[in-house]
Order: C-alpha cells, then structure tokens, then sequence
C-alpha cells in the first residue's frame, strides 16, 4: 500500500489535463500559528549559523563553505562533512544495492513521503534558501518552496507513469514448424547507476527537487553538488532525505551532499568518475554545454541560460504589457532562466486601440514601470530581492557602460535601499536602448538585471531579431504582443521553427517568469539553452533501463 | 482517418501484453504463386546487378559500392547516386520543413504503409541482402525481412504512444491575490532535426527499419548511411519510401541514401554537420563508443556488440542445450550481434538426470553437434549461409593460432562446400578449449564463428567469469543451463546485476538468437555493447520535443 497513492493519482490527472494543482497552500498563512511557524523557521536557520549540517555520509573533515548573505552581507559560516569523490561513490554504489532492491512503487512512495517531509521544514529551508541565494522570503516559500516541491512531484509523476508502463512479463507462444515454444518473460526495471545533481547558486531547488526524485524514483542514489556559495538549502533537503530513507530501515547514503569550494571544484571529478551513470546539471550554458559533451558514459540531463526576447509589435492595453515586462526586469533582480533580457519594439512605434505609441514612448513607460518597483523599497524587497553574487552589480554596471557607447541608457542600474537588510546587496534594471547592429551586447544571455530595448526595423524585423537570439543562443522564455492574429501566428510559427516556447499577451499578476508544475513545459530541449525539459518522458528515459529473463514455461514447471 | 488502424492496434496490444504477433506470415509459401514470386524478386535482384539505383534526391555522380557476393565472390557492379553531405543536409532540411508540419497520426500511418510497401519487395529486398550479407535466403526473408519489418512495425507503435501521450492542450486557471488567471495552452511535438541512421554490412534492416521509422515517425527527416560493402538492401529500402512519399505529395528527400567507400567514409563527416540532430548506428562497440561519445549536440542511439556467454552448470537434457548452443555458434557463421562466443562449463562436468558428464564428454557432443550442422552442406547452407567479409575467415584463423597456444582447438575452423554456389565464402565455427587466463582471447567480441569453451574450477567460478565477460564487454544475450533453481536464482540475480538480460534453459526449435518483436526488449543499453533498446520508450524519447503556446483565454476569444 502507498501512503501517497492519493496524491499521485492527483498529480497524475493534472499532468494529463495541464490544469492547476498543487497539494500545497498558496502562500504562508498570516495568522497566528503561521506566524509562529515561520519564525520558528527562521530560528532554526539563525541556529544554524557558524555551526554545522550533519548528514549521515562517508566524513573526512569538514568544509565551511563560500556561503554569504546577499541581504547582511556576513560570513553565514556554516561547516558541511567533506569525503573524496572515490569514498562517496563508494557508499552511493553500496547505499544503491539496496536500493535497487526497493520495489519501484516502495520507491515512489518514499519520493513522495521526502516531498512531504521538505514541506515540513518549508520555513526553515525558506530562510536558509533566501539567505544563500538573494531570493525575498516570499520568493523563497513559494518560487523555490511549494513550486519547487511540486516540480518534485511532477517528476515523480513522469517516473511512476514510465516504469508502470513496463509490463511485469507474460507468456509468449509461437510456433516454430511443428512444435509450439511457450516462454514465460520477466521484465526487471534496472537502475542505470550513481547520479550526479548539480544545482546553481541562485535557484537550486527548482531543478535540484526533479532532478533528485527523477534518480531516487528510477532507483538510483544521487550525489547532490551544490553551488559553492550556495549549499545550505541542498544539505538541509539531502539531510531531510536521509532521515526518511534511515527510518524506513534504507542507507541514508542512498543520497548524500559533495560541497566544494571555487578554488578546488569537484563537478568535473564527479562526473569523470567511473561509476558516474547519470547527470543533472542547471548552471552556465557553456558548462552546461561541456557537460552534455562530455559526460559520456553518463547521459546528461541539463537546464542552463538563453536569452529571453519580447517582441512588442502592438498591444490591447499597453501599459498592462509594459507593466508586465518591466516586473520581469525586475523579478529576484532578473536573475532567474526566465527573466526577460532582451525587449524588440519596431522603430515605428507600437500600435495599440489609442494609435501608435512612438518609440520614444514606449522606452519612457516602460521606465516608469521599473520605477515604479524600483523606487519603491518594500515594493523594490518583494519584487528584487538581493543580488546573490557581488560580481553580478560589477557585471551589469560595465555592461552599462559598453552599451553607452552603442545606445542610450534609458535607465541606469543602481541599488535600492532594502527596508529590513541595510546592507543587502541591491540592484535595479539597467536599460539600454540599442538596434540590432549591438548583438554583441546583448545576443547571449548577460546574468543579472541588464535589459535592453533593441529598436527593430518594423514589426517583421523585430520578430526576425528576436528569432535570430532564440536561434543562436537559445531561450527558455519567450513573449510577445499582437493584437495582429496573421502577425502573431507568423511569430509563433517562428518561435516554434526555433525550437521556442512562446508566451502570447500575457499581463496581469501572473509574472512571466511563471512556469506551472503539472502544465507548463519549461525548456524545450532544441536550443542550447538545456536538452532537458520539466518534465516531460525524456526527461525520465534513460534513468532506467529493461532486462529481461526468459526461460520455456514447461522448464519453470519442472522446478516447481 | 488511418488506413493502417487496425495494424497499429494490434501492434500495440501486442507490445503492452509482449505476446506473440506479426501481421506477416511465418515463412515464405511453397505455393506456385510464392514461387513465382520468389522467382520474380530474384529476376528483380539480378537485373539490378551493373545497373543502377535510382534516387531521387541530389546527386552529383554515381559510385560504384565495394559490393561483392559472398556466394558468388562476383562483384554487383551496382552505382548509387552521391552528393556531398552539405547538399544532402540541405535537402533534408527543405523536406524536412514539409515533413514536420504532416500530422502525427499521418505521419504514423505513412511510416505503416512505408512497412507494408517494403513487404511487397519482400523477395527482391531478401535477394539483395543474401547476395551482401551473406545470410541464407531463408534468413533473409524471415531475419532480415519480417521479423525486421515487425521490429519497424514495434518502433512506430512507441513513437505514435510517446507522442499520443502528449496532450494537445488544455485551459489552465488560477487565482493570484484576487484575479483569475486564465490561460490557453497548446503543446506542439516538434522533431529534433536531420536523423542520421548509419547501418552494419551483415545485418542492416534489423535496426535500420525500426531507427528509421522512429525517427520519421516523430517527424525528422532522414539520411541513411549504409556500410559501404552493403548498400543495396537499405537503397531498395530508401527508393521505397521515396516512392510512398512522393505518392503522398511530399519530398522523397525527407529520406535519403548516403553510400560511401572503404577509402573514404562519410559517417563522421555526416555526425558532424551542425545540422545532424539525431544519430542511428549498428557496428562495432569502438565506433559506437565514439559517437556516443562526440555526436553531441546529435543524440546518439547505438546497438554494436558484446561477449554472449553460455554458463552450462547443469541440464535436463545435455544433448538439447549442446543442439541448442551449436546452433547458436553456426547459425549464420555466428555473424549476429546474438551469436554466443564463450561457453562456460566446470571443469567438474555438467550435472545431469543420468550423473555428471565430464568436461572432454561436454566438448566432444558440442563438438559434434557443430559438425552434425557443418558436415551436410545443405544443412549447413540453411544455419550458416556465407561469410560477409573474406577478412573474417582471416580473422577466426588467425585467433584458432593464438588460441592453440594457450589450449587445445576441439574443433578447426575451414570452409564447407556450398550445394548451390560453389564460390561461397563459407566458415565452420573453431572450438577452442581455454582457460580464463587466456582472457585476451576470448574477453571480447570476435566477429565470426570463433568459440571459446571456457573451463572454469567450478559452478560458481563459471558464473563469475561469465559475469565478468559481460560486466567489462557488454553483452546482447546470455544464456544459463541450470536444473538447481537455488544456482538459477544466483544467476540471474548476477546477470541482471552487470545490467545483461538473460535466457534460461532453451532448447528446442527456437535459435537462442531470436529476439522477438514486441515481446524481447533486445540490448539493455547498460553496457558498451549499445545504449538503444529495441523498443522502449528511451528509444523514442528525445527524438521529439515539447513546444508550448500559452495566452490568456479572453485575448484569445477576442481574436476570434
């Protein structure tokens, strides 16, 4: 009997129907007991400061990771147990024996019942998740809590439905001239072998959740290596982790934690290994890109970076668009896959009910919607956030002066000042106006909050350019606004044709950067933005494989 | 509507309960209209011969393949058109364009008639591949012709389910603060892109047929690569599927013949076009290896080769798994990625109803069961056909030498006299009686009739040893004889441990060679003897994306 049957047959029709599930509340509750919650999350996270995470994994010393708060900027100074690559393939190979003896629906159960166990201490991870990766305390529930826990779900879904699919056996009878050959067949799911999860600094559990439950679903044990400065959410979950799989009478090794540091990097060990059967990997598009190339014999699973277009050829409601895009600008500080960089208008103007707005315009309102976050500081707090490395302002500000060069700021990057965290590490849009001839600035995807509005021709130049980024650096996010039905089917027929998702007209309180577990399909896979989408079958095939045993029927008779 | 609906749901069940099928029959009819067919496909085959293969696809000359017959050592003399790998990208890319906006469930259906098409050139196609692999003609019509087309037939079944499982849309609600977010979305399969399918020189429509279709199926256009000494079977099959196409009013070019030469090969300039999305390939495991290894950003879909072990601990009837394994070692001069090699036995004997049979006694009835099949030419012309390449006679020679040094050869190698062609290349298989330390022998695949009784100290020993053939060489099929069901269980626990299926116990009419379409999951892809399984859903997976299109649903009424 599974104990989360109930869940998986929800999320299982919510996959099939794409429409909204979630067993989880919307956002953290505002009374009392709530309340109490949360602050007891965030104690659990301050205790934790200038101490160690324990985890029940192969130990030769301890390692204080590169870990600073983007909103005290202080040292969180937390110790995690180090091992070497070889003890801990070691202890994944000998964990995943018994694993790989765990029925697949025991298995399943167990990713759901982890699941529920993060979403016990949803708090406490929130805190640890804000304070390593810059993301507001809301993003951190939600964005990378209860969506993350869902996208886990999700995955679990696609592993359940997968190996379900692999019938059990059955007999086979032929003839063979006279004589009728009976074989019974047995069909055994096999675990491909030690998995390797990778996660990024800024937004680990998004795809670390997935990612871990794919390989735990498909009976695999997983090394989880977070990003250096970024490892505390990732060592709570695989602490979490490894108190279900210890009560349940299973090896805790089964999943385990690899930090390293930026001066002595381990990713690349880990996936050289031997043993080394499968990797997930969210981070740079050039990483990335090495990863899929070289991680043979391990296949790859990999979500990395594009650049995300708007084309604004003309809209119902303008400055609901604009609005729109300005959040996305601005959303966690534009540090998210789906952030939108690069913002195509025609040099004619957009058309909208009330005529053309010229360029000059648009460029103003869209400015004035930043603003009007940016200006803002509670409102600056809930939208931006932190900025989760200091390199990523240094970035953005000389990226702003090369574009001086090219074009017209229309607005200049600059921190606000965040209302709670004085000394957090800020930073609003940059905007620069430029035309298409200054793709060296803007056709790859630049980390942070630089925008640009590149200034197009007309209507077709602009979706021509905007394809032209999708095709040449991929994309993970993709928008426009017509109200021209010919012209948007032309846009989506040229999306599509680039291997794109699009996103048609979308305003209102759902951020663009959304992407809904169970419904939406993030990444396509045809770009070099990532080869693995959340989460379709490919993302499941592969992470076990089918073997066979045949024998004559009469045969097995006679050993009864 | 499909015309071939009713075949599709046939497959299919077949598939999900793996029991016998085929909608073809068992063997070619003795009636005089299947003889006169039989004759016309051989007229077909011989007036091809100097001739040429008409394509229609871009050519810049014609080449005359390195084909010569096995049977009659007589050159075809047959040219195929050429054209540089950027002119037949290019075309692909243009078919490709219409092939992608065909529907799928057209798209399945089209795949189907393409099946039903190369049956109704079941004799000619037969006649071709006898005359360049060198099978019999019963093999080639049964091996190499139905029970191939049924492998083609089991790859559309998953291709149509793996897209039939992506649902077309659906409208996804959700509240944020106090609006409802409603949205429209549209999931569009888009293929991955120019599919190359490089094909083996003894056995090519086997994993040709299925590569092929799965990768039309799902919408890509294809170049198929054939190996330069055993082309004319796959061109047949390439006009085939032009003239479907062209039928249908689509671009014979969505698939394509790529012929090449020993002197200069093709297959790596074709992986590394930028344009090649998807690679196919049957051959060896170092080949294979590599592409695995340097398609990317290609997909990569391999099938090469392993060691096949027997561990012979004990039988109910010696005799029949000694006809059984013989057979195995003749059956097509053992040129079949399924042909067993190393044979284990303890150097204690095989323990059987009537008391342990001692090693040599083992030896001499294998032995002997070998030349019952090898010393009646018309027999030996049914199981072992010819040999593909004269190199490998060379090479069983050269490693009977090697193996007299360090054993004692059971059984020599040498020619049998065919009763119909005189000319044959023809190879009986070598025994040789070794122990595991002659590893170097035996530790990998030795293509041809090359075998290996290995005598190890005990039950437990030969398992191990077979164990660790597989383990380090992969395997394709394995094969235990075990009357102890405590031995069977250890075994098969061992085999699936090294990621190898297993057979038990067969004797009888069926070859130990034969997969099954439908039912056999053939190559687990957890070793270098191939990452693809014929036909799990991995196999399919991959070779489509996920796009997605998402509006707001009152935009879109509005447009309406």
């Amino acid at each position: 009997m599974m104990r989360h049957q109930q869940l998986l047959d929800q999320a299982t029709e919510a996959c099939a129907t794409r429409e909204h599930f979630s067993p989880f509340p919307e956002r953290p509750g505002r009374d009392d007991d709530s309340l109490a919650a949360i602050e007891a999350g965030r104690r659990a996270y301050e205790e934790r400061l200038g101490d160690t995470v324990e985890l029940e994994q192969p130990t030769d010393g301890w390692l204080e990771a590169h870990e600073v708060s983007p909103y005290t900027r202080q040292a969180l100074g937390i110790r995690y147990p180090t091992a070497g690559v070889d003890d801990l393939f070691g202890a994944a190979g000998r964990a995943g024996e018994r694993w790989r003896a765990v029925p697949p629906q025991r298995r399943v159960d167990l990713c759901l019942e982890i699941v529920h166990r993060w979403f016990d201490r949803w708090f406490e991870i929130a805190h640890a998740n804000q304070h390593t990766t810059g993301q507001s305390f809301s993003m951190s529930c939600i964005g990378s809590g209860t969506n993350a826990l869902d996208r886990g779900i999700e995955a679990v879904v696609h592993a359940a439905a997968a190996m379900d699919r692999v019938p059990h056996g059955g007999r086979w009878e032929k003839d063979f001239g006279r004589t009728r050959v009976r074989l019974d067949k047995r069909f055994h799911i096999l675990p491909r072998g030690v998995a390797v999860v990778v996660t990024c600094a800024s937004f680990p559990t998004w795809n670390a959740y997935p990612a871990l439950l794919a390989n735990l679903a498909t009976g695999n044990p997983a090394v989880v290596k977070p990003h250096p400065t970024s490892v505390l959410t990732m060592a709570l979950a695989v602490q979490t982790a490894q108190q279900v799989l210890r009560e349940e009478g299973l090896p805790p090794e089964i999943v385990q934690l690899a930090p390293d540091t930026p001066e002595t990097p381990v990713t690349k060990d880990l996936i050289a290994h031997p043993a080394c059967a499968i990797v997930d990997f969210t981070g740079s598009a050039s990483f990335g890109s090495w990863i899929e190339a070289n991680a043979h014999p391990a296949i790859a699973f990999t979500e990395t970076s594009g650049v995300n277009t708007v084309v604004l050829e003309s809209a119902e409601d303008l400055d609901a668009a604009l609005a729109a895009v300005a959040t996305s600008l601005s959303l966690f500080t534009a540090q998210m896959c789906t952030s939108v960089q690069n913002v195509y208008v025609p040099a004619t103007g957009v058309r909208t009910p009330e005529g053309t707005i010229d360029l000059d315009e648009v460029v103003g309102r869209l400015t004035r919607e930043v603003d009007a976050i940016a200006e803002h500081p509670r409102r600056a707090a809930g939208v931006m956030g932190a900025v989760q490395s200091p390199a990523t302002v240094a970035d953005v500000e000389r990226l702003e002066q090369q574009a001086a060069g090219r074009g017209e700021i229309a607005r200049a990057t600059g921190p606000y000042a965040h209302p709670e965290y004085p000394d957090a590490t800020t930073a609003t849009p940059s905007i620069a106006v430029v035309d298409p001839s200054a793709r060296a600035l803007f056709g790859e995807e630049r980390f942070g909050p630089s925008a640009f509005v590149v200034v197009a021709e007309d209507a077709d130049d602009a979706l021509g350019q905007a394809v032209t980024d999708v095709a040449r650096a991929g994309t993970i996010a993709s928008h426009l606004y017509s109200t021209d039905p010919a012209y948007a089917d032309r846009a989506t027929e040229a999306y599509l044709r680039a291997g794109a998702s699009l996103t048609r007209n979308l305003t209102g309180p759902m951020p663009l950067n959304f992407s809904a577990a169970y419904s939406d399909y993030h990444v396509t896979g045809l770009s070099p933005a990532g080869n693995a989408c959340l989460t379709d079958e490919a993302f499941i095939a592969g992470r076990f494989r089918i073997a066979q045993v045949r024998e004559p029927a009469a045969g097995k008779e006679e050993h009864a």
